[in-house]
């Protein structure tokens, strides 16, 4: 069950979005609003099943509207989260050659690698553009130009977190320590630039922006464990991606990283044997989610998710901030750690 | 022979540059540094000779120096253009599965697609990180605003172009019109922000920056248009792209563009017949030569690089600038118009 704060801003994150992205006939925006999922490859409307849940923009405007009551000095930074984000998704099927997302074909699947290359780069644009709108939205120079290198730092971070994972691709040596670092940065800077920037923008003479920070970053590495447990254990059906497939790729996720440290001799040397050959099917699935299970894979997993929906809770309780936005963390902290996809 | 021009403002561009990838020991920035032709495969130190001629910061830096006589505001703006310029062509490259850019083996070709889409992002990361520090060479505010949003416009309007390049490909009816206008996007935008941004940054209160503008728009076209000759009539050894590739690959570029359109009627068949075909050697080459010949397409190429190079003349002639600058654009064109790589 998708939590009351998303309801909440759903709609005028959406507007705002549309706005953006609605207006500009030039072909190369049929990609990005398809990659929206408002949109089929014809560039007929499709419903709103498609849709991202739009979390990072939502943490922004709840954090904004906790401590100001006002939104709309956070609605261009969120709007451009939620596009960076978008961009980012465009490029990553690239990058892994997924060829479904949100049970539709990738970009790259249907308009081929160089058409789906611009059109990243043409929503990370048009993120940088809607940006400036805050400047119109009363948000002082100064600050926007804070928000702005805030972005820029949270992207850049976000790449370096790219590389590594794809840098890790092939090791069977990554530490716990190691991938916690990468994803913290893949994940983690943008969702903590969310809630950083919601609470800037919210109330720019915030003393303590840095346990907002904490929270968002948090929040990252909950979103992205529960993302790891989805990508062994879920159900394909509700999220849209193959399940198996990062055992299949041999992705570094969490699950593995922790197995390959963490079994019997025997088990490491079968996971190794899988893990460095070059075929893996639904058999050698198996035998790994069998040794996963004799691990306590899913255990150490679902630990630690909930060990930083903790963190990213009691990060806000050290400050100065109403129930309500309290009880609004504790709804999506209880959300990301369950959710289905 | 490379204009002075060039050789002045080389050493504080390269310096710059420097200062922001080298300071980095993160394993992706070896990537940026080999693209930006300072390193090798190994990250040992190259010579100078794969480097770019760095053309938009020295127009940037030019135009600043000539109208204040100081750079230190517009150098931070002049190597985010050249960054962002940096990772057009990293991106460029895999789209276009080039795999020798100056002499060497591109970064997709070395390193896989995957590493190669995320060294082009972090390059525009660092672009826009870089940007910033604008505020600390004295740039107000309000100004550095102005000044991100006109390179984020000029990076959207670039990656339209690019669009359009890519979805000119198979086509045999681009009209001489459409081709100009979508260089003038993926070529021209760049180039034309660079002169304009040189002017703001030099004199803030300039009352006739469109001009600045509009000069850099018709470099951008010498440019191009040039780019175009030499990957029909270049010298491979010279220009360190594969010379006919253009042919071979059946690229939109200006002399087939206009041969198509104006060749007697049996060689335009001959050239539908040949660019709708999937295989073109070096046969084929030989025919679409002739029939370029025929048509006086080198002629009329070299005609129009002219007469925008006029034009980019001519529109600093409207303004008070010293004769010093307009020397220095002068020599500029000359160079765009001969250059051999």
């Amino acid at each position: 069950m998708v939590p009351s704060v998303f309801t909440r801003y759903r709609s005028v994150i959406n507007q705002a979005l549309k706005q953006i992205l609605e207006s500009e006939s030039s072909d190369i925006y049929k990609l990005l609003r398809y990659s929206m999922g408002w949109e089929d490859v014809d560039g007929c409307l499709t419903d709103s099943s498609s849709e991202g849940k739009a979390i990072r923009p939502t943490l922004c405007l709840m954090v904004s509207d906790g401590l100001s009551g006002t939104i709309d000095r956070a609605l261009p930074a969120a709007v451009s989260i939620e596009l960076i984000h978008n961009f980012s998704l465009i490029h990553d099927d690239i990058q892994d050659r997924d060829v479904t997302r949100r049970h539709r074909p990738t970009v790259w699947a249907l308009w081929g690698i160089p058409k789906a290359i611009i059109a990243g780069n043409m929503m990370r644009s048009v993120s940088d553009f809607s940006l400036w709108s805050m400047i119109a939205n009363g948000v002082a120079c100064d600050v926007a130009v804070n928000v702005s290198s805030s972005l820029t730092d949270a992207y850049l971070e976000m790449i370096n977190g790219q590389y590594l994972d794809i840098a890790y691709e092939g090791r069977l040596d990554v530490s716990i320590d190691e991938y916690l670092n990468m994803i913290s940065k893949k994940t983690g800077a943008l969702m903590s630039c969310s809630v950083g920037l919601g609470a800037i923008l919210g109330s720019p003479e915030l003393d303590d922006r840095n346990s907002f920070i904490e929270c968002g970053r948090a929040l990252g590495m909950v979103f992205q464990i529960r993302d790891d447990m989805l990508g062994i254990w879920g159900d394909e059906g509700t999220t849209g991606k193959s399940v198996g497939m990062d055992i299949k790729r041999k992705k570094n996720t969490l699950p593995i990283v922790f197995s390959l440290s963490n079994s019997s001799v025997d088990d490491r040397d079968v996971l190794r044997e899988i893990y460095s050959d070059t075929k893996c099917g639904d058999k050698e699935v198996s035998v790994v989610l069998e040794i996963m299970e004799r691990a306590k894979a899913k255990e150490f997993t679902w630990d630690l998710a909930n060990k930083y929906g903790s963190m990213a809770i009691d990060a806000l309780n050290k400050v100065d901030v109403s129930q309500s936005v309290l009880d609004d963390v504790e709804e999506v902290v209880n959300f990301l750690l369950v959710r289905e996809h």
